[in-house]
């Protein structure tokens, strides 16, 4: 999959970020990751880490490939800040109506892994109901298509109906969830008709669609692997999105949770942002 | 972790492998796990790799670092073979009572996901109850040798007793299960405490302990991180044993599957095999 | 890049392999390089390892992503055999005319590091000379076609003209080389015009072609990142060919050295063999 | 190897950076190698990017495990600055004299590439040289150290002695050198001993010791591979210092580039910082 340049004349800007406020009973390792990859679709101009008080970190690449950012935080209240300036195409993401389904025996070995089952995708225990709903789709990107619509019109949203132990199975038999959801049950039905797919996570402007409801958060997609290269799909919205901005892949929500801390941790607060920057400028905030 | 040399005259050597006899309704992709990997508490010596008809194959190495043969196997009868000479000390693997656990902040970056729940060991679920069981153990190789005597102890070998779905909030709930079941039960118990536990596959031989009742199979173990280093535990056994061959690592079984098949395959026949050769020879199989 | 089926029915099988027999003052540790890698232009069908007297050894990866036996040979004599049985497609590699260079900033990062100098081919120190001669050649794959004809040109194979510490300005000043040298001169251009170019090393079987003067051998050449894609090009034949397999790929020889022992060894034979198997019998040898 | 935590009370705070002003005759893509790596004898507390006119960038992992900025840089004047807090120990590098020598067969897998010649660590062709001079020194540490005695003893400062040319068998012959070329030589001649030995570059304050008279730069030194870890040595100063800083590793000199330009690049100015900040604040800069 090659890369279409970014060009400056034409690139949206885009500020995102967040703001977390913590209360620590004692000294707390955590491990972050908030910070846009290196997607070929998007490419960092500035950003700013803070940590109020400063604590000591180092990165790390994670089984994935994603950069996580861990640390050590100190007891006592804590603020952790990241924002940064992205130019991404202004076009929404790219569609192939026309990508073709692989054999199995034609995937590159680094794929395989997004066939199998995982944590909250457990693609073997709903084999049977995807061959039920999705036998006689057809191959390759018509078949994600019929899964992605299938999942948006069959999910309805719902801001509580998640916890840390929800897998796509629940997801399926309680017909209620949020975006991470969304894309588990899509994800398990595509490995279960031997489609890669994989859980992704990062943050969506809203550009050009009315900003929603519930206020901004991180948000979760997947891409399925199709015609040689990886796709984005999007079954919360099941539209395609300007401005999307990558933060990390994996497995499933398990593999990229945007901070893992150990210990007990009390969350005051957290604000998320992901805005156009019209003109490149850098807006107040 | 610095890996004591293997020397010639006092080597136990052990031929390990296996033959899995299949029927394919058409061209089917498998992955094989079968090989002993480069643990250097064991060295290669020979190994003949067959498959009847003949199939293209090509290695890869997975995420976990296991070295996996990818293949294209026929329609119709196919028969996969693989066979090795081993050595390894003529020890059992060691013991140090006084490993100690590691603070979070302290773990090497990759020792990290191995803290983290997964398909079958479920730790985010199970943390109260391995809390309440063992929140008031030693901490260290302490905490992981109560866990093993609990599993031990607690669980029932039971040859049926485990499906592809079942995971350890499974059978912590039944009580039953095999290797792989106890091994997943400890991992998860050692992660709800914060102890990086790792799932091992392999071969055993029965060296100095009575053959088991049931005819020998792949089994399954784990490994602790502890003072600085991997240490194998195995609490289906509870014991230490001589001539352990170690073929993968992973999170869980999901990671290191023996055999993966794309497609529905008939297996008909499968026998493995690992025993002691005494000097150093090889006995007819 | 996306690699096309090797189909079973119209695949050229070839035979390639070799024998070492060494006499060692002591245990000598060894690192070969041998077997073909996982290039989607190929598969294995079958292969053979033998030594004698037996040796331990285990396999690993190399920062390259190179497959690489690691032994432990013993005092006296040893004699090495690697035999293989390889499917490739029945045509010569794929040539595309109009394959476009990159600029730097749209390479992939993983490319990056072929751009570089390296130990034999020292693109910074013939940079002067690579402007001179291919300044105004036109950019993508004529330029590098046209240091390909320039190199068969302008070299003279000499088997006696290399040693190890031939580099890239030996072999232009002196005029003369074996096959690495012509691709190390032609890598050292390539990557003086920032067009990456890495080093392949493998075997080549004479099909249609008439057999070389020279017994067959090991043999050199290289690959370019054009159009999102490595090509192989090959400045000693300077043609395309049917049936060539490879075994490794880094920067230049020194990344895949055959054979690197440890130690004072003695050579005392060597043999190599590449041969189109017809109708994928096994002929004797 | 197990590494110390490093105590916020007793820690060192050093403060290192570097600015670097160019013009550029169009966009210029660049990689940059400024950062503190996740050595354990370190720890990052805050970091601050800067490019000015703002640029694009991401990051991406080497070979080697560096981690590389890789920006592209507008035409016209550009002004690029990195500057950093970092906590190390407050002792200098420890020291073991007892360190032992390996076998080659006891290395680590991926220590290997370390005994290989490199581009500017000749090993090969200084072997006799090396055997020469020490082939009756002791094994393991105090080999290390004898070598690390001669290169300093043999080589004069020379600020202006080195160019991108210029080998450990140069640096041999003249007698002169700069920080990077007493490493390469010493490097070259452990590789020769059959000891590990790799690059390392990175910041040094001047605690304890007297300022030097040459403004302070980045510095290289390099790492040996004795009793199962890496171990500091530093010809050029041939003496233990605290708070030294490690940037990057590799095989020499060309693995770790601070800076790598592709296209014609002027150099205005180049500051590099490395102090002390008493009491973990901030001075003014």
């Amino acid at each position: 999959m090659e890369a279409p340049a970014i060009l400056k004349e034409t690139a949206l800007t885009i500020r995102v970020g967040c703001e977390i406020a913590y209360e620590f009973g004692g000294p707390t390792p955590a491990v972050f990751l908030v910070r846009p990859d290196a997607s070929p679709r998007q490419r960092l101009i500035s950003e700013t880490w803070t940590t109020l008080p400063g604590a000591p970190y180092h990165d790390y690449t994670d089984l994935f490939g994603n950069t996580c950012r861990r640390m050590l935080l100190p007891q006592g209240p804590v603020t952790f800040r990241y924002d940064a300036l992205v130019e991404t195409p202004p076009e929404p993401e790219p569609v192939d109506w026309n990508a073709a389904q692989h054999l199995v025996q034609d995937l590159p070995d680094d794929v395989l892994v997004y066939t199998l089952p995982s944590r909250y995708c457990l693609s073997d225990e709903l084999a049977p109901r995807a061959m039920e709903l999705f036998g006689t789709a057809p191959l390759g990107r018509g078949c994600v298509q019929t899964i992605c619509d299938w999942v948006h019109d069959n999910i309805t949203f719902c801001a509580d109906a998640s916890t840390p132990l929800t897998t796509a199975a629940h997801v399926l038999a309680s017909g209620q969830g949020v975006c991470r959801d969304y894309a588990h049950l899509a994800i398990t039905f595509c490995r279960a008709m031997n489609i890669p797919a994989r859980y992704v996570f990062g943050y969506i402007p809203d550009i050009d669609v009315p900003p929603p409801l519930t206020p901004m958060d991180f948000c979760a997609w997947f891409e399925a692997f199709l015609g040689g290269q990886w796709w984005t799909f999007d079954p919360r919205n099941n539209q395609t999105r300007k401005g999307r901005v990558r933060i990390a892949i994996g497995r499933d929500a398990l593999d990229v949770a945007m901070v893992t801390t150990y210990g007990a941790a009390q969350l005051n607060r957290m604000t998320v942002w992901a805005d156009e920057v019209p003109n490149g400028g850098t807006p107040a905030r």
